[in-house]
């Protein structure tokens, strides 16, 4: 029982971690939308929110104009980083507990040459700089969050059986960092991460209090999924939960990497358009394509865009048949899960609102309509900065918890 | 607060609800037992136990050659009613609060030439029927459940775009069932309620004390799922989840009654089945099939079998290449959803284990490593009484909530 001088709680001890939650879901807000919101007596609002101020977690604002008391996370009560981590690419935020980003570097990154610890030394050099950038003392980081090209062992921190990043299987990553850092590390799948992004400040940010349920797809060189029911990731037996790159496409014998045939992500991941960009360009069917072959054009799903705005027929086709190998996939997908949203990001989105339009329709085309009835299929308004926002939200998701909250409040007192 | 006579029980109102979840998914327990399980202290949980006993929702037994008391649900104090509603057999039980069924009775039903009205008529005189034969007074039933091979609108209690049910569409089940029976009515999809009962009683009661996550498949007729995550139905934004009988056979042209090609039950539900046997008895590339065709015997999965087991090439064949669609599929939702069980019920399983093997190859075979790992792929064990007993355990789910039974405990009164 938390004894808050004259009120005397009665309620179980997460109750100040559930108004801060709400604080952090909906703020600013004012002490009366917090009564509406949980049904509690004003005065033990008032108790919990004072309390929520003395150790650091809210602050107070006063709008413009306005005379009564908002209140918000206070925003630099702490810091979080948010790292994400791709195939070829490193990118390290500081963020503050609204995960906003307020300084961040980046680099080049070869997961198959370099070891874990090379990247991970990288890791912690690039966060120290950004500490001492923004001039914090010791204690200020409340976690570390990183995002991995690999299913993840989430309860331990460690990716699993990763198809691409040798060194790196059952790697212990977060208590590498935990070492280092002496604050909380958790590690997690990279469209996971992205997903909570999603959810706080993207395309998913609308639906349901941020309680909603939706499927986040990134489709880029690799091709998967970030499941989200009602708020929280969900991962699956063993944590490979999402893993649509591998799913295969009936009758098609495209080989892929991993042994099989006819992988979602071999058939139509940025590689194999590229290639298909090739075939195109060296064929001669596609008369835009040579022209920038000619010119040492590498093929990116940008490229492929822009030679489908001059008309170029064979780029409006890999535009269109990528999108409906997606959405075919999708279409299956949708009708097992029934989801109400899936927002899509990724390198091939860089295909244009026509590859989107593609992926749509082909889910559309072949689910039930019940499943498929106000569906919304977008594109996402984050992209590349899903990746350390989606850490960042990681962290404090977890630091944040009820349990959490109502510790530290435990933990601060007389 | 509930004042527990000299107890003064500070916790959340729910904790009546949780001592007793706790017991009816673990019963017989200790007091200790329950002291353990929830860190409440002795006399709190002694006390709860007590008024939980008062209000008659639990009972004590004395085990033999034991002396302490062990409490368990007071399976006779209460009723409820499940119903399974096939689009040919209507079968109602009566079952005590532990889901067991007293007494059950059955008939042939056509849902395309029956009306609501008729069937749902017949449904109330069956349960007239069990009610006298049992002896039960008014106001002995807690609830009524009832599944329907239709996606539901479960908040409203009404099936929604049922495939092969003409009036059903929006047709208010619950509440007109609720009028004769003045008691709560929940109204899911068949295969949903199917799966709640391998959760409590069959295939999946081992896992993770009915809070693991499961896929359940019923394949018949019609092929559908019932996605169960924690513990809880998914059902999806529209109600739709887990309709997996219209998910396409890519490049399959098969001509299904939704007006798609290739949709997984046009190609092996039991009808497409019985049309395969047939035309394999009418080439002759099946001496079993042809002999009893002759015969004038109706084929069904378990004639196939029979064929199978009598070395019949051709019937073999019809075996493995359905269990082969099926898996194919799961194969893909495998990847995407990464379950640790699939339990397979439904007509089809009278194909036999060759059948369920053949499921499993083919999952095994099309899944990353990763998501096949430890994927157990097994038979219910309830088969066709899942029907009625998993719409008893939707009832008991719900009237035995948290909130629902803390409030029963205070209505009560002192």
């Amino acid at each position: 029982m938390i004894d808050l001088g004259k009120h005397v709680i009665t309620e179980l001890p997460t109750t100040a971690g559930r108004i801060f939650k709400i604080i952090r879901d909906h703020g600013p807000l004012y002490a009366n939308d917090i009564v509406r919101r949980t049904g509690l007596a004003k005065s033990t609002v008032s108790a919990y929110l004072d309390r929520l101020i003395a150790v650091g977690l809210l602050r107070e604002e006063t709008p413009e104009g306005g005379k009564r008391r908002r209140l918000k996370v206070a925003e630099s009560a702490g810091y979080v980083v948010g790292v994400s981590l791709g195939q070829t690419k490193l990118s390290v935020a500081l963020c503050d507990l609204e995960a906003e980003t307020i300084d961040s570097i980046s680099s080049d990154v070869d997961l198959i040459k370099e070891s874990p610890e090379e990247v991970l030394g990288r890791v912690v050099s690039f966060a120290r700089e950004l500490e001492r950038r923004a001039g914090l003392g010791p204690s200020a980081l409340f976690g570390v969050g990183i995002g991995l090209p690999s299913p993840v062992d989430y309860a331990n921190g460690v990716p699993v059986s990763p198809p691409v990043m040798p060194g790196w299987d059952r790697y212990p990553v977060a208590s590498f960092l935990a070492q280092e850092f002496t604050c909380p590390v958790f590690v997690d799948n990279d469209v996971n991460v992205m997903a909570l992004a999603e959810r706080d400040k993207g395309a998913a940010a609308g639906i349901a209090d941020r309680r909603g349920s939706f499927v986040f797809v990134k489709a880029g060189t690799g091709i998967g999924a970030g499941i989200v029911i009602d708020g929280e990731i969900y991962r699956g037996a063993k944590g490979a939960a999402g893993d649509i790159g591998h799913i295969g496409i009936d009758g098609n014998e495209t080989l892929c990497p991993c042994g099989n045939r006819g992988c979602l992500e071999a058939v139509t991941g940025a590689r194999a358009l590229a290639a298909r960009a090739e075939s195109a360009a060296l064929s001669g069917r596609s008369p835009f394509l040579a022209a920038e072959l000619e010119r040492g054009t590498v093929f990116s799903p940008a490229i492929i865009a822009r030679g489908a705005a001059t008309g170029d027929e064979e780029c409006i086709g890999l535009v269109i048949s990528s999108g409906a190998y997606i959405g075919d996939i999708l279409a299956k997908l949708v009708n097992f899960f029934n989801p109400s949203l899936i927002v899509v990001s990724g390198g091939l989105t860089n295909l244009g609102e026509r590859f989107i339009a593609s992926i749509r329709e082909s889910i559309y085309r072949r689910s039930t309509p019940l499943a498929a009835a106000d569906l919304v299929v977008k594109k996402s308004s984050l992209l590349e900065k899903g990746g350390t926002t989606g850490a960042a939200i990681l962290v404090l998701d977890e630091v944040f918890s009820h349990g959490n909250v109502s510790k530290l409040m435990e933990n601060s007192g007389k």
